[in-house]
């Protein structure tokens, strides 16, 4: 069968900060300007959510982006959406929360998920005119 | 000299989070659901800033929508971009930064710096699917 | 209190055709062209939904846009989300589906769900580069 | 029969450049920024063209939008497109091509083919961020 | 010369259901949602061609984006385009059409029609939040 | 680390026309269509600028978006925007400023610039349904 991708977005609204703990305020201020902000901003974070994989001929479905959908908001939006994600996400504990690390946490937390054989690259857009990418390693 | 609307888009990321202080904590869950998260949440903002007047016969222009952008971005970029708008920005001590408050509050800060005789009308973007608008009262 | 317009949108996908059925079918072909299609095509609809009104003091809300998308879903998408407009939705019995009916439409049942004194303006997109707007008679 | 506004977004590149002949290069420098570059420069301008008024009961159609459209390409686009506005098009001999004057321009040239009793409204985008919109005098 | 992908965007208006003639109508209905509806539904279709090769020395074009576009309209929208894809193309007699189904007949479909040398790539967007990719076996 | 791709978009303005100095005015209308057009058109260019590297632990960031887009400014959009690619552009003296060439000349120039260890590919819109990538050689 034919190997096709498939992609659903999806969307959620957070609050985070850029902060580097064991650097000084100096330093973060230089580094992340005002993403380091102590009281938080906040974006639109777009997903776009792709999976790659031979097409079932009884569905004509590589996935069925309605399963994928609800996958996502499950594993993914249930922790991400209207939270702030330095304080209330415990993925962030330990790891700043960029737009590349967003995309490398919801990659490793999604994939277990997937069906077996499914390849999951991962498109995150912070605003319409920054997005980041991430395929796994 | 005909009249014409011209419109500059301008944007900012900012952090809030929805809350009625004169009412108590289940009131403002009902209410406002995951938006009165305690830790904040956040949103890309969109302004449309529009005015509408005469067009002048020497530039051709309503207004130079490069003075206007610099305009919004002096009067209410300044104030609300990467901020926390409960907690960092005083127009909001008072009043709930609701979409609806958020536009209210920026058109009455911009409507002084325009020159006389030209209308403001504002849609703010809180997201792709939700917006509001306010053209003065 | 100010007076604000809130827009939430909210989006169906449909089958339908163009065809009046007091005229004959080379009127139909010539008037409608390959929108006559008697085996009917689709769009996907974004339907724009603006209400106006006071903002209320206690909310900063004009109206509470989970709520405007839930009447939304109940009123209009519950019969409109992945049918066929001239063979499964009794509003378009003795009525041709265009843009313009189906905005018509839409309006009158939305309405009387709202609560009074809101105005209500409708944009519906048939494709991104056509729409039709109703505001009522 | 109701009253709804039908809108067809249509598009064209050109290029052109910002100067007022009875002024001084120091003016026009001043004034219109890189804009004035003698050498022109150039946009991709979406015009969304908005005819309001009845529903016709036979159609069901305010005006059939390939009507329209096909007008549009005959009255506006096949002046506009892939040109040099202050070189190629007479409407601009005496009058400098901002957006607001090409919309001026558009309205006056393109009312007159529509059929009677209905009202036009133009919104001219010269980029995503910036746009103005006419509606006649 | 530089290897270089260029592409352009085409669409189409068709309806559709996704319905597996080889299993019973609980199967299907339970596989497919609202999507077996026996009456249809429909979409906007947006199809980006892309395709990838040499910059030719002489024009600076991988290929005319003139010439791919009316190539599309004559292979693909012709057949496609305000047409029930169950009932009206042939394509689709054996072949459920869901989007990745339809992505890989245009593929194989307009393939044989381009220069040789050249690589193409399909994107199929079923709705703005749903798309799917093919680029051959 | 993990790999990830990160990407801003800028834009400019700018007029050009495609021409061919070796070959004659027949040869070049026929090639280039209203492309060809001696007195220039114009085009809202987006460029999607994407680096692909390791995530530097200390900050989150593959490369700061900030630093990408003052480079982009600096490299790119001050010899770009707002200017004529064929009068004013020395990069274009000998080539045609198609969209091809225009995102090969901007990968070379922009390249040298990068922090080592990075790669780097563009995307180029010229208009929102015609487009080209390059990612070097």
């Amino acid at each position: 069968m034919p190997t096709c991708s498939v992609t659903r977005r999806v969307h959620f609204n957070a609050a985070h900060r850029l902060v580097n703990p064991a650097r000084d305020e100096a330093w973060n201020r230089e580094t992340f300007g005002p993403c380091a902000n102590e009281y938080y901003h906040g974006h639109n974070y777009e997903l776009d959510v792709t999976v790659t994989g031979a097409i079932d001929p009884e569905t004509g479905y590589v996935m069925d982006l309605s399963r994928l959908k609800a996958l996502c908001e499950e594993v993914l939006l249930r922790e991400l959406d209207h939270r702030n994600l330095n304080l209330e996400v415990p993925w962030f504990r330990d790891l700043i929360p960029t737009a590349e690390n967003i995309a490398v946490v919801c990659w490793r937390q999604l994939k277990p998920h997937l069906p077996p054989g499914l390849a999951l690259h991962l498109r995150l857009w912070e605003t319409p005119r920054n997005w980041v990418e991430y395929a796994g390693d």
